[in-house]
């Protein structure tokens, strides 16, 4: 059976398991408090080249935006965001569960434009009655966003200026943010993210990690208590050295890029042959998620040897669903999936 | 340099780690539903001797703590701890944090006692203005206890029959379960627990695993939406198969057994040692932990070769510490630590 | 000046005001069990046609919302409300504040019709990855609705029926209950809401009372701790006689109906004068609430006499605003304003 | 039947029914944007001697407690309280709610003893796991307290200086601060408070109003979007004149404070009359709350006649009880009381 049902199917990268194993046997203090903890956060302030951002290593995604999210948002605040945005629709409730409201925009392609971030901002201020309302506190999104679209570096500075202007932090949500810096169709670097946003965290389970997300807080502190934030929502192992070994080791030598560019590369195939085919695409991506419409019988056809993710019903007729490569993707299944298309 | 600090300073036995090498390039179903989840589930299940037991997995104790906790408490409900409970003490307030009130009775030993909570609850029902009050919604116990010690087979039927008349859940934290049950001083076996508690959970951190708890829901149902509470509180891991590899292996041909035994044949030989040469204990214990009553000047010479934790100053020239066995510690360490007493 | 700004601007009806006069000197108990709370709850469970309701006063409607939602919905589920409605706009994030996240639907004429209530749950149970959303826990509606429009009897009945096939408890906002009730334009009478929904509040704030909410459970049981949930949320006056003397006295002689009654009257003329001078009408509405279009320069030339509230623009020379009439409205001043049309 | 059950049995001193009576014709805007509020607002910081302080005017004390805690507390922050403070027993978990743990230190006489709180604090930054503890966020007392006794004003100087040393906000609870600023035995000013506190309440519903309190904040400014945290805990009534009326009235020519003398004296009398026929006080105070032990016996025998509240079981024959006089009590009931002791 070939699977391209998503980036979190496999265990982890190779040399990840390796350094698991070669540290096994060391004796380190716990909660994060261990060399490997203190060496991967060294690295990936140098990959964002920002010595002065503070790193904190969690364990899963949608952890980390509640941390985060309640971290920065005060009472009766909440936390603009495209209305496909994750922690709208597949976190099951998390920021409510922490008192604070999701405020959504309409997503252009999985996006939130700037445009309809100033009018919804001006809007609000706007209304007389707004002091009843729930204050937009701060800005989240997804990059690669939800639908496997990216924004582009002007799209991402005219976002950061309104959010400066209104004194929102600007917090983004990488859980695939390697597929997003290794795709040829951006001109957004980690160096640019550092810049340009408040806090991002960098996804380590779907990018070759057994578990793990970095948060990075570049231009603004993390929030007061923040590690007691992190321990009581149950981010802080007692066994840091988990997260640490991981993070130490995807950030050695590029991996993390290196690994996040051979999912593209694969993807980028998989897309060109989905092309050659006369496939139609649902939402145009240049990530590691496709999205492609199917005819129910040809659906069904390719399911008896192929797992991919029923995504919606488009018509009587046709279904559209996502095909998704990562760091584990192998070339021959590539090709094994061509030669059912 | 000794370490007796703790018993999560090692990585995972290495039983686990040759598992998770050896499964690692399997594609497998996320968020639990892989088949090594599903094993795992099934041998708890067994040695539980509860076939109709329910089990989740999650990623670590305070999260566990705070999921069971919240997810049996109604609102304007607390749950009753022993003053010195972890969810009391060292848990960041994650238990208010759900908005519930850790209702604190003083300890014995680091127990409850069965009488002390009958009066409490008589006490409680007696007041006239108890509906302004915040009511006794559950009762969480640890064992062992964050004292190392342990509660009897009747102390823990007492408590049962106390909560089944009030008609409160049990819930029993077991970070270091396999401690307990292993220690010669007990006589409450797994079965027993599985039926006198309502639910409680089996620790993988501190025994063997990298990271990891057992949720175990024997004598009432898991609360309506439990898999979204979970979810919620970022204990689904996407790659729930870390979980399930690793809970596999614990329970697979006893592992979890033995090597909870072997620390305690480390912890008795520990004892046996400080015991012989005159030290004076603050606590008497039967699991891996140790409480010691050092001078000052011995633990300053300790501290030179042996890792252990401060616990409380005892007066001017004495001071209470703690040494820790696990699952890792090897004998010629206690040896070494020997000589050095 | 003539205000018609909205139905909160006057004290209270002048009845209310002899009766809390009158019993001001009487020593009585605290936290509602006065003689008065005990009679306007059995008065007003004898309007509702329903001996066996249970009635809870509180002290405002944002209040009201928060503990009925939060105490009948569990964790990680929602409450679906159209997106106009008061919880989702104007409660400055009430709801969420309790953890629990609003679910929108589009709104029709401020309604949130069966048909789209239907689709919404049938899409959510047949989207796979639904356990990983907030579920819909239950349903909220206004009636009169936040643009004056009021359900019919067969519109309520399909939404108490999906409500009881997906077993969610039903619950309607009635902040002026009394205009719907008393409208010319309605077939839903107060016995017809306590059958078709599970709990709903009588507004007293609007309605001739200072302050002042009835909740009303008829088809489900108040949620466990009901007493304590009001106390913590500090809806529990200790004179809670304040509010007892006002259900008394709007529930006797039928006062409550009455005075709905005339603020209705006084509607109707001011619809009927707005329609002979031609003026549009954003919504058509049958309570007291009156959505016109005004020219700008009307706008301000009318703001010269006459309080309205704006309620938004419309195009460059438009306005919406909202003249309101209540139970104090006086005939003189419709007639006054008629006269500046 | 004689009542001195508590201080909140009657309606309204004659005054402020007066001015609600004669102020209800006008029409007013809401949300406490009218004329009374703002006058009562004004007044008050001229009895605090402080025209830079904001007021806010909100309905009861445990609604008043809950907003002002979550408002100044960070995440995993708790607040310091007395064991027996009333957000620690009697508010039905209201501030846990919030998310946030009530630390408590044992009291002394009702009362927050500066040196207690000291050593709290000094252990509390001590202890090497405190990162993994409830930060102690800001400091709760009452004034009167529970007992109905009184903070000095050097007490006040020593807790104020501790606060201000570790950054934290000191609160306090005036729900009978009247009371306690009218006692013969208290060298304490409404102005000490206010220089000493961050922010405390002055409370209106034990002292002569229908319902309401008024927080004043004057060494801290209010905690960001205060208005809307205010607004979503239900404290922001649409008729805010209620609230505005009764304190503008109670804070004109000193009403608040006479008819809190008047209560003083009447209880001062009592308890001049207890001591005189033998009585034993269970703790001396000086304010309008007596706690009196009474035989068993005795106290069925003036149950026959007397509304008291029980307080607690001294032994097998005696019990304590309390006795409580207000703004409301009758001299003649006083005696009458004296001739049945």
């Amino acid at each position: 059976m070939l699977s391209f049902q998503c980036d979190y199917n496999n265990g982890a990268h190779e040399e990840i398991m390796h350094r698991l194993l070669e540290t096994n046997g060391e004796s380190l203090p716990g909660y994060g408090d261990d060399k490997y903890c203190i060496s991967a956060k060294e690295k990936i302030r140098k990959a964002c080249g920002r010595e002065d951002a503070e790193v904190f290593l969690t364990v899963g995604g949608t952890q980390t935006n509640k941390i985060v999210i309640n971290a920065f948002l005060g009472l009766s605040e909440g936390v603009v965001s495209a209305d496909t945005g994750h922690i709208n629709c597949h976190e099951a409730g998390a920021i409510e569960d922490t008192g604070h409201k999701v405020l959504t925009i309409p997503h252009e392609n999985g996006k939130l434009s700037s445009d309809s971030l100033k009018k919804y901002l001006e809007k609000f201020f706007d209304d007389e009655a707004h002091d009843h309302m729930v204050y937009p506190g701060m800005v989240y999104i997804s990059h690669p966003t939800e639908y496997g679209t990216l924004y582009t570096k002007d799209e991402l500075k005219n976002l950061s200026e309104i959010c400066r202007k209104y004194d929102m932090p600007l917090y983004l949500d990488g859980a695939r943010l390697g597929y997003g810096l290794m795709s040829d169709g951006t001109d957004v670097t980690l160096e640019d993210i550092a810049e340009l946003c408040d806090a991002f965290y960098i996804g380590g389970t779907k990018v070759g990690a057994l578990c793990g997300e970095a948060i990075v807080f570049t231009n603004r502190k993390p929030p007061k208590r923040f590690f007691g934030i992190v321990k009581q929502n149950g981010a802080l192992l007692a066994k840091g050295r988990l997260l640490g070994v991981q993070f130490d080791t995807l950030f050695t030598d590029d991996l993390y890029f290196e690994i996040s560019r051979h999912a593209i590369k694969m993807a980028d195939k998989m897309r060109d042959n989905f092309r050659k085919k006369g496939y139609e695409f649902f939402i145009e991506t240049v990530t590691n998620q496709i999205f492609v419409v199917l005819e129910n019988s040809k659906m069904e056809e390719l399911k008896e040897n192929v797992v991919f993710e029923f995504w919606e019903r488009k018509d009587a007729n046709h279904t559209v669903v996502r095909f998704a490569s990562s760091w584990a993707t192998r070339e021959e299944d590539v090709e094994k999936l061509n030669e059912l298309l």
